[in-house]
């Protein structure tokens, strides 16, 4: 059975004429679709925006998916509860999930996280290093000791999240900042990724080692399993000693 | 300045006739209070409960309180989604909160943690073993290496939370099953520390040995410091090489 | 190129007539190689004892294995240091390590922990039974809620490691006794994975869902990647700024 | 009972003619007790050096510490492994200990980590950012969000250490590098900081919040309780339930 991705683009930036329509002429969506057809050939790779129907996200498109991947900027509070209580569902039973860039303010992430997730930003066009600060992870695989970017906005600590499993990549700014760029964390049965490098005036997912960390984190948050069922408090009528082991599976 | 806690709790099962009330005829509330006021002397204690005005939460009361005890379990859906994001907000500013028994499924647990805090349990009254785990944490502080509780509810794995900064304690019961039943986490500014002992139909608050984990938990969740404010997206308009170094306290 | 798995026993207990070796009539290490080579058909396995030259382990032996599985219990003292610094070297390099049972006292473990490895032991042929703690971790794929083992040695908190990346297991046993009884950490580029049920007078390692624990582990072990160099503190001549982005592979 | 604090110094670059001496007239550690005596009057603060009888490092010395401070450089591999064993030992049962700067390279703090704690670095005298990156910690407590230091040696990831418990600093070089720069760990019963600002040519430990962090540091890493005995492998006799619970206090 084979992998399928879905990358979910607010498409709002991208669509208007400006620098972010010059770097991403199809809409962000395309571009990292395009990344992951080339990168992980066996990989079905679909995309949905907003502007599709019930904001481009189902149960049954998430249902089939093995990994979201996730761009919003502009049109985080203009996603319905109702969709974030369903992305949420699936991440937790099982379905992988990667936040990019400003989605650190979606409010999936934020529901996540439990916590605000605020940080501090700047439109700088800086010049951003991304150093590996945990190289044998698996979204490390392949990744030089640094990446650098050109230019990218600034975004520094302190970066409100709880303490990640992995920090997988930390960034400095040419002004000085620092971030916690790449970060993993697991909620419920599903892998989470957020990798802030990304802004949209920025032609940064063209660059082969992003790509390729976008591709190792596909990789990663597929867990490889069929998505469980939503998790219940489960009344227990018996102890185990009074279990035949054999039970055991069903409990 | 002193410290002052509140305790929260639904006050149902403990005032009508039953064993809740026969364990505590003034409440689970009044017990926690008391032991509080008699393990930590300079500690104001106040308490509050569902049938009190807006659910016995408000925005002044949790500015004052430096920690909050949360008791529910029959009642967690009457709490108002904003009261929920009122003491969200509170802990991801600073307060402490311990939660206690099934608040395990309180809309607030499940908000800070961002997972369905799902579990198993059976009405057993079976005996749990309360072992420590991290003896050097200041929780366990003079706690003996095991806890004997002569009937609670078992609780049983899996537990679905986020992986506890710390497990101060794992319990056994006598039907086998295992549970991490005091596991700290980080919310924010807040600390947060679950305790899973204390059915309402047994006792178990009147121990003194889990008196002695509450109080040291107190201590543990009162960050010692003001409030700070609600965390905001910060737009930095210059980098740090623009800055003075006199600036770095306001940003 | 195939996986390559070391299995090394010190092959005490279970070469001298008496329950260890009614258990595992051609040592413990044979029957996990066994158990490997029917759960895992590509991989190739390898076997080693503490009797073969230099005490089984070599730098070669070690420079092409994968995963190292070791099982000691009385000679853990026989293993000349030199032994634990090579073991250790390819660890942090990037070799994963699986240690079994009372392996939780040998030098090699107590090194790469950093701590006394220490814990209460009870050679009672109690029932134990094995809780997944962490279900959407690779090493409890297929493995159901709990594992029955009618009897193995108990072991009881607390265990003086320091906080495992995961806790896998927890187990109970008979007597109430809980037990972090499979965790993993990271050291270095290496995977390591404790798991603590296996007393050699019980024929645990024979258990159909112990076996699968173990190939899991093997597979969750193996980085996929070359063995890394030897960390070095390495002097960079010169800042970011002043290198070409081309020389970031080597620094 | 007061707090003793041991500020250990190899003494060697700040004992002879050059800018380490220009910085600290009387070495490193006098500047270092100074500071701490200013910051926390009722602490007790005592001196050792390498030069001294034992290198400066007894059981007794270590047994009425509280918390150790070590700086070391160009002597790491002078320390016996005796001396290790002791620290180690202490640090286990629950002495604190914080290490400064090029002390991560020193056998102790290997010891402890269980890796080879290897980094890159440069003698560059580039400014250092010091950002903090957990700010509810008590480390960070009082410190603003970034220190501004005008000159330091520049470490840079990646830093091969265990994941901390804490990454409370993340500095960044003028030259872009970063470097998670105060990190703690539990080891045993003992805390652990590593804090890596403090060339020796440079005036850092007469910074005011550089001081403030050591301070913080001392008192966070005080357990406040007696050292507990050297932990062994325990057999238990009998299980729990053959156990009066008025026994476990001593198990």
């Amino acid at each position: 059975m084979s992998r399928k991705v879905l990358v979910w683009n607010e498409y709002i930036d991208d669509r208007r004429a400006g620098p972010a329509k010059d770097c991403y002429p199809n809409g962000i969506h395309e571009t990292i679709a395009r990344l992951l057809r080339s990168y992980l050939p066996g990989t079905v790779v679909e995309t949905a925006t907003l502007q599709d129907e019930n904001s481009g996200i189902t149960d049954e498109a998430l249902a089939s998916a093995n990994v979201l991947i996730w761009w919003s900027h502009v049109a985080h509070e203009q996603i319905p509860d109702t969709v974030v209580d369903l992305v949420q569902d699936h991440v937790l039973r099982g379905m992988g999930i990667i936040l990019l860039h400003s989605s650190a303010e979606s409010k999936i992430f934020k529901r996540l996280m439990g916590t605000t997730c605020s940080f501090r930003w700047r439109e700088s066009g800086d010049r951003e290093l991304v150093w590996v600060t945990d190289p044998s992870h698996p979204i490390a695989a392949g990744i030089p000791c640094v990446i650098e970017l050109a230019a990218d906005e600034t975004y520094s600590e302190y970066f409100d999240i709880p303490k990640p499993e992995a920090v997988v990549f930390i960034s400095s700014f040419a002004g000085g900042e620092v971030f916690r760029s790449g970060c993993t964390f697991q909620c419920g049965e599903g892998k989470v990724f957020f990798f802030s490098p990304g802004h949209e005036s920025y032609p940064i997912y063209h660059n082969d080692m992003i790509s390729k960390v976008i591709g190792n984190a596909v990789v990663w948050a597929d867990s490889g399993r069929p998505r469980g069922p939503r998790r219940m408090f489960v009344h227990s009528p018996v102890g185990w000693y009074e279990l035949q082991s054999t039970q055991a599976e069903v409990l």
